[in-house]
């Protein structure tokens, strides 16, 4: 369907899922290995022998790759690894006042990541997630994936790469709740990354005051920012690339020209989009500046901004998680420019970004005082004691007299 | 009260509180500033006039704070504005292989700060979350502490500093809900962040679908990590100034000295902490490598390194929030150090750090692939389509043909 307003609100409300979420984890709290196997014969239709991948289960899985996915793979990952690497922070030290002070980077020890299944399996996602921890030094990688009851080769040739712990082949909220607590197969991680259906979303919700996670990602989302200088039979592609990921998709054009909004929907009509399951929205708007507001406003997963002059417009945009600038496909953005495609949906844009090595690593503060001038003890002192803490003002006191 | 184990568990679950916070959350979403008015009646007997403080309210609150906390706070401001502004990330902008990409770190618009209240205000604290926050580029700084009907002077002065948005009279869950959600007076935070009773973190967690969080703050825990080098009456000193938080702290000396810890068990019982509601930890450990496994374990708040050479420990330690080397007293980080006092309790330094201007910022990806090579583009035509997304592989076909 193609629309010419933006709907109201982005269906992306976890409520609903919530109590049957809870039930399932907390059968996975219970039951542990027997109910991540019960529930995946319940949920998958999958009878698994075991919950872990055996080594040569994946040896073998790897090894069945065609030789063009493993080199296609491997060309990607070193595009990818650079990225984070040239992203990867410094630790940082400093002083003031005859205080010496800083943070340490350090990585999280024990990720787990969930690579969601459906008709196919998704190692690029594995890749995005794993580079970055990778490239942080997470030592320990745990891949939680939905199988018909054996491991993808492509996920497999990747795990192997990144040097997985240990792939389990559980999906859904189940593997979310097993990576959280542990059972006696799965480890218990410190943080768990990575897309998934709603279910999955609403169990990391749940877990996530055990475990750390990334976010909530809920269906993607492709804002299209075109000037007349963009080509509108590349926009309708983009969008119905974008639409792929199914009918919840959310993908909008929005623009300044009534002539390529009016191009974009012949094209999008052309490819019998006006009676799709999809939904396509095209905004004309007013002006370059009432785009940018829009745009900040709807804080979208994706951004292209296909006009003559992308980087002039990147200056002001501010709620986003991935760009594309100018003529680039966002679709690359998805597999190879180096930008991670485990983004913000549903507006989370205005407070967090994608996947980066800083989701795996943890700024650690330090400080050392040996003699700080008597104005900032006097002043930390007063403070403490107008705050109440008269022994926390008595133990620096104490120090320096 | 001096034990010599480490108890098995911390008292940190928030699963008692969920269903009645629920329930305050669900009041405010539907009652709006009329329920933020009632639930202060009912819980914090105040009667609010308004749920905001005026401008004239705030000028004549901050006027009446004595010149001495005012230089106090004057102070310790320029210290710690300058740690977060060292701190501070610059943009990234790379390339390879004809793409070119980077990441912008683009501020948060918008966010909350929970203050708590109690017997006492906390000033230092609005300082230690608003600083990081201004240092980043925060445009609305609203803030939400409880009161006795009257803003605090210092929160008044802290808060005209920052440029505060908005202060409102409101604390509990009922706070954290209406910066969640918003009423007609309290705006609709993108991130809300700050430490808390059991009840704020209890909100905290249930509104982390619709709002980001900075964490769940749990009683405060300061773990000292001591050789035959320290003065054991002043560690006694900071492990009860580290308890002035209350009973429920974690309070814990690790040292490979007997002498040393029998020094600060006598110590700690001349200051009858023998008999308090406190409890102290005293734990012997073998030597300097499992003291420091002990605590990559725990992961602690706050590490105090009082040995002789704190640099070379600091290396090995990976789980803590914030630490304070050598005879840096750790309650100076409470006030005036650099780091902050905002950190991750409850072995949540497994996988996050402290407040940094980094839970301000997000980091916003971008590309602009002009003319990828050949290599790159058939990897990913070749990856989009071993999992099914074949419009995805045509998006970026027809762009570089």
């Amino acid at each position: 369907m193609i629309h010419d307003k933006l709907p109201e609100v982005r269906p992306n409300s976890l409520e609903p899922f919530l109590s049957k979420v809870k039930e399932i984890i907390d059968d996975v709290i219970s039951g542990g290995d027997q109910a991540l196997i019960d529930l995946t014969a319940k949920f998958d239709n999958v009878k698994l022998s075991s919950v872990i991948a055996s080594e040569k289960e994946i040896e073998e899985s790897s090894n069945s790759l065609p030789q063009e996915i493993k080199s296609s793979i491997d060309t990607i990952w070193d595009q990818l690894k650079n990225f984070h690497e040239s992203a990867k922070p410094p630790n940082f030290g400093g002083g003031r006042n005859g205080i010496t002070f800083g943070i340490l980077w350090r990585p999280i020890e024990k990720v787990g990541i969930y690579v969601p299944g459906g008709l196919k399996s998704y190692p690029s996602t594995l890749m995005m997630a794993g580079i970055p921890a990778k490239v942080a030094g997470v030592k320990e990688i745990h891949v939680s994936t939905p199988t018909k009851g054996k491991l993808d080769p492509a996920i497999a040739y990747v795990g192997k790469k990144l040097g997985v712990k240990a792939f389990y082949k559980v999906g859904g909220a189940q593997a979310i709740a097993a990576m959280a607590y542990g059972t006696s197969s799965v480890t218990k991680v410190d943080k768990i990354v990575g897309p998934g259906n709603v279910f999955v979303q609403a169990a990391k919700f749940l877990v996530s005051n055990v475990v750390g996670i990334d976010g909530i990602e809920g269906p993607t989302e492709l804002v299209v920012m075109a000037d007349d200088s963009a080509d509108p039979l590349l926009i309708a592609k983009d969008l119905v690339a974008q639409g792929e990921h199914g009918p919840l998709s959310f993908l909008v054009l929005i623009s300044w020209s009534e002539t390529l909004v009016n191009k974009v929907r012949e094209a999008l009509v052309s490819l019998g989009k006006d009676r799709s399951k999809e939904n396509f929205y095209l905004v004309l708007v007013r002006d370059q500046n009432e785009g940018i507001d829009r745009v900040n406003e709807i804080g979208p997963e994706h951004l292209s901004l296909y006009v003559s002059k992308p980087r002039e417009i990147l200056s002001y945009v501010r709620n986003v998680g991935a760009v594309s600038l100018g003529r680039t496909p966002p679709a690359i953005i998805d597999y190879a420019a180096g930008p991670n495609h485990i983004l913000p949906t549903n507006g989370w844009a205005k407070f967090r970004g994608g996947v980066t090595v800083y989701d795996f690593l943890k700024p650690l503060m330090y400080a050392e005082a040996d003699s700080p001038p008597r104005e900032l003890i006097k002043a930390s002192i007063a403070l403490a004691e107008y705050e109440g803490f008269h022994v926390h003002g008595e133990s620096i006191g104490d120090r320096y007299e």
